[in-house]
């Protein structure tokens, strides 16, 4: 996570006022829920709130460094201080509780609020798609496998195809949200021995979680693991959008490129270039999210009811892997909105090969008109071979070969240059990918 | 994937056999569905079907290795020597398919397989994780954070907490397996140019397999690669269960130990040793499961259409991902079953720190009973750390403590050193972790 | 490790026969030492030596295998077997040696093994990158950054860009080679309590190994991490070669393709495609050899003086990672040596861009006849992003433009547009690369 | 990279006015050589190099940034704020160069400069260690395989493992530090098309670089990943180390612990607790270094003579790795530095298992008296088993074994049960680590 790769809303999850300020919540939640149960005095709970109730601000923060830089453990560098305004009733905040109690509780609450925004960001990169998709729902373009021409495509099918694949990442990023979004106050090894279930299940309640099942001090890093190889997954797709323009780019295709801003500079060394480094930043921010994964999974087998490994690299990867991602998905819909699509290569492209597009339907005709699969295959391979290397186009080599006119005449022949064929199913294609 | 870490049913979803006998039924699936629509006669479509149904022998298989090592094409070397058993009615096979329908839907089945098998390895985990946590529900132990001595929990929680990790494991694998199971029969860029989306909605229908939306050719590599991360993430918890055990069963720690086979030698050199050798076997295994997550999440960003970079990636971690997964969720299991639970020594290690195990109840009580949070953390320190150094029981030493005594009597600190507090709630854990 | 993407020499290298040959090599060896010292009588070395000294045939490996089932210990199963074969002498081998004497020693020899076919592969890679940088030394074509043209290079300049990369790649290999190769016979935990470390040394010098100087039962993991770490950097410049291969074949550029070899097909629906498979192929396979890298990593912190968590990691990564990595350089040799250079197309995409290529030799030219930097770029994009929005060339729209003849006049501009000055370096570059 | 982790030279190589400060080193550098060829004015040099050699304070670096935001272009921002303390002889700065050559040559320093201090780290953790190992030489504690007591080795053993294990390190990290270290200055693609290699040379020399053999725009990426995979190994070795603490430290063992500062809080639940969290810190933060050279290895596959993708993974990877790196060495110098030894604990465990750990002596013992390999484990195996299950020592129980007996009398027993043994080739082993 650094500035150039950030948003500030995301990047705020991680600030230190996020994070005491939800410890401040879960505290005091507990404590109202400890006054319920008649562990602590009511009017402690309120005066814990009432006092405590106040902005996290530089101030605040420095102090809590200073106590840190003594006590060398945040949670209780954090509770000395908060005991400095509350007074006398402070004693009261904490009770029964340990540390993981609020560290990871807050850490679900974050990763939720991260998903949140994600999930916003899905959203719009959503609708980007869907609008460019329909946009260009018969834009005819060349499908290519392996880099080489097949067959015709449409570029709608193309955005519809990463709509598509974005909204499978949305149902998994939903799922990942729901996994991680869990409480846990039950107290130093996970048998609330100190604590009343009571509290948790009331401080997952107000936070907006569910109740960790069984805790350890910790909440089980399965979920986060989860989580994050869930993100490295969406990373990876991100990539493969950006993968696609970047060949689109590229000067031989040239049949879109990224919008290039005024003033905008491609090259300090040769002025006309437009290269698009916009998806090429992409994919290497796709290579940091994904490698976050890693680490996260890692993270799972901590020894016992707990050890703090897993900390160092929570501490990194929580900001780096979803600041980072939030960032690739606003760049990402912002390339997907600007892209500018140059239908004059893409026409141009489509009918470089002669016609070589048309090759399978050619074959299907032959072997429906009796040719057996292998001859029918060698038939066209060759005049195939024949535009590739020495021009034309295959339906002027077809006509020309005589064991093929044996079987296609001139009408029948001319009848499977046809684009319509490809694009005929187009519809059936969007009515899947964007029902509901 | 090798023998030595493999079992021979999920082995076997990846042998040619299955393969091509998943290749035949697809390809005799699509023909039946188009001799419904009327595209080849109806009596092909038979004739296919009798004649083609036969075993994939090791002939068979050796002769469409022998064609494959001309053409280079493995669907077409299978196609050629299925059409040496069809006869004249060959040419009607594979109409408008590409090789990915076939390849894709197949891979598609397979790991449908794979997870079929993998989720009854869980549930037999999963049943011997409850029978051993409610064995030991009330078996008071030691429970440990940082690899220190904390507070008494029970090992049937420890069991419980596995069981509610391979539960969500479980269901996160439920969730990849339906995400994978869609069928592509689309044509050679997804299009339908040359067949018709009847076919494939048959074919997915006939195969269990869902319709995928929107195809390129191939099923998007997302999918695989969010399968392949739920299988790292699961082999992170088979890590964490085999940790524990290898530190129960350390020379030291002796509460549990991997059960031992007659005639077992545990070292060529040190006839005395009996190591938990099957966990830490599975604490490797894990780091080979986890290591392909990575590979199938950069499989995702394939070139245009398709490229095939993706495919030697997935004939080595399709079977290598699987089969160790699945070695290594039944080889848990039996460690599980087996485990002996050596409660004499689970005992001496509940004792071993003279009570210290129940100061943070004496910090508790002391904060009651008015002292500040601060002075009751440095009273029970000082007298924790004088145990831990020079012996004796907590107990005794807060006893003869007369700041601490100001606050407790000896009854008040003797009722703070009980068992059943940290056991009382174990009910509602295991009630939370079993209910269904 | 598959057999599609295995070679037989380096496959054998991990084949049973062979481990276990090096396993007696080791032992034999041991004896010799020991009847040196007089530990164990001269007439029992030689006896054991002669009597063990025959290939391990399947009989005797499944005789191994059969009592391995037994006693579950790989080791004690092969000196079992051997002593069927030596008798009453039997009782000499492996005296004071732990089983990891002869497991990590005999891993050292296998990975020193690998490491020289690998070395011969990046020779043979070698070899054929420098006939073709030599063969294609001034062969002009376009350089590109952001897959957008830029100034010319020459084909011979890739091809040798790749082969200083192989280079560096080979020198690493090497310093990985030498840091594997060594030999421990320390006994239990490597203090040699019960062996004289003269055995270690005798062993080490006729395996052709260093003494490891600390072992401590086992041979320090860091050791083989750094190895498969260096096999995982070579793989990602696999994956560089092959990836520019994939692009110059891509249909629009066309500058090279990999060799179609008779009767080959490449597509079964579509008989035109020539598509860049053995490199889309080198692709995956480098995602492996890369993702062997980590779990080799994970492997490092094993507990105390061991555990042996490494050796299911090694028993799959040690084949798999040499094997696809020798696989893969061969079929990179393979498609070097045979890429079909397309000249033709490499002239015209060369052209393209109607001389823009050369747009920043009139930035110069402007800067050094007085135009301020600023100026001077602002000018040359006008004209570029005139000939990229409305074609012509680059030359002609300079020359009609009256800010930048203030500064040049026909006859300067004409001479800034000269390959030859793009190619006057290539002797210097190439001495470089190749010297020695 | 984030505070908590950082120290300030490390994290000072990564600030703006570190790598601005080298941008403008390089620039003057190449400004003095093109004054020495006469491209460019001696006296244009001599201003560039008096009026920009001033400090890059806040103001101009926000100046810098300014720029940046209109133009999108780091380089250019950078040359146009020294444009205006340089006046119109700026002009003359950069020519014939591209901005690769100024940020890879920079990236070369500074890694570089990282790795000089990661020597200097790696150089006080092994003073640390041989310290520690001399003072601990012959401290005899018990060996242990998979978590089990073998047979006893010496404190001094452990430490000197670590040193060894450094000592690699610190060897492959000079690898990589000579690989990483070359400047490039070879124009837009690489070819020296408008700048003279006479340049390149000088600004080498000067900035105490290698010239790039063959750069293409960049310096080849396989550099880098050589560089961060070498720091993972490290980092893997960190990781074995602190595992190591964190097991002498777990409650049950004892044998030592990290020092406890005065004040610190080990725990806000349970004051007793005196954590290893300084290691299991490291634990993560190894986890952290070993994912980064994951992307490193991805950056390599850069497209033709480059793409950009690799810049944000370095823009991270290049501070959060090397900072990371620098923390956790400094940090396990700490550790190790202070790491109480509890010798009084390391004498019980030795102890604990009744003499087991002299087993593989009388194994030996008895096998040369004449018993058969396999009849001697028996015996002994059937004895250690009596110890481990009732009790009692070995020595005894074996005087109480007739069969036993029969081979070996009282005293040849109680010679086998001799510590000397296991110490007697301690100093062989230190000669061969510590040996310059």
């Amino acid at each position: 996570m650094i500035p150039r790769y950030s948003r500030e809303k995301m990047a705020s999850i991680w600030s230190p006022e996020n994070r005491f300020r939800i410890w401040f919540e879960i505290e005091a939640h507990a404590c109202d829920a400890q006054a319920e149960l008649g562990v602590i005095p009511a009017s402690a709970a309120r005066t814990i709130r009432e006092r405590g109730n106040i902005p996290y601000t530089a101030e605040r923060i420095a102090r809590i460094d200073e106590i840190e830089a003594v006590v060398k453990h945040d949670v209780i560098a954090f509770l000395t201080e908060l005991a400095e305004h509350i007074g006398e009733d402070a004693r009261f905040v904490h009770q029964g509780m340990t540390s993981s109690d609020v560290l990871d509780t807050c850490l679900a609450v974050q990763m939720v609020q991260a998903a949140d925004i994600l999930l916003e960001d899905l959203d719009a990169l959503l609708e980007a798609l869907k609008e460019r998709a329909f946009e260009h729902r018969m834009t005819v373009t060349v499908g290519r496998s392996h880099g080489i021409h097949a067959e015709p495509v449409t570029l709608g099918l193309k955005f519809a195809g990463f709509y598509a694949e974005f909204r499978r990442a949305r149902e998994r990023l939903l799922a990942a949200r729901q996994d991680i979004g869990t409480c846990a106050i039950s107290g130093a090894v996970g048998t609330f021995a100190n604590i009343d279930p009571f509290v948790e299940a009331w401080v997952a309640d107000k936070m907006g979680l569910r109740v960790e099942p069984l805790s350890t001090q910790v909440i089980p890093r399965d979920r986060h693991a989860y989580y994050f190889a869930v993100l490295g997954v969406i990373a990876s797709s991100i990539e493969r959008a950006a993968t696609e323009v970047r060949h689109m780019q590229r000067t031989e295709v040239g049949e879109a490129e990224e919008a290039f801003s005024k003033g905008q500079k491609g090259s300090s060394a040769m002025p006309h270039k437009r290269n698009p480094v916009l998806t090429e930043n992409l994919t290497g921010l796709a290579r940091m999210v994904r490698a976050y994964a890693f680490p996260a999974m890692e993270n799972v087998a901590l020894w016992h009811e707990r050890d703090i490994s897993h900390s160092s690299v929570e501490r990194m990867i929580g900001p780096d892997a979803t600041v980072t991602l939030d960032f690739a998905l606003a760049r990402l819909t912002t390339v997907m909105k600007n892209l500018a699509v140059n239908t004059k290569n893409v026409e141009r492209n489509l009918n470089m090969t002669g016609g070589m597009v048309f090759s399978q339907r050619v074959l299907l005709a032959l072997t429906q008109a009796g040719v057996s699969r292998e001859d029918a295959y060698r038939l066209v391979q060759r005049n195939a071979m024949e535009v590739f290397e020495n021009g034309g186009t295959l339906l002027e080599r077809l006509k020309g070969d005589a064991e093929v006119r044996a079987f296609l005449d001139d009408a029948a022949l001319e009848s499977l240059f046809d684009l319509n064929v490809h694009t005929r199913n187009v519809d059936v294609i969007f009515e899947r990918v964007f029902a509901e």
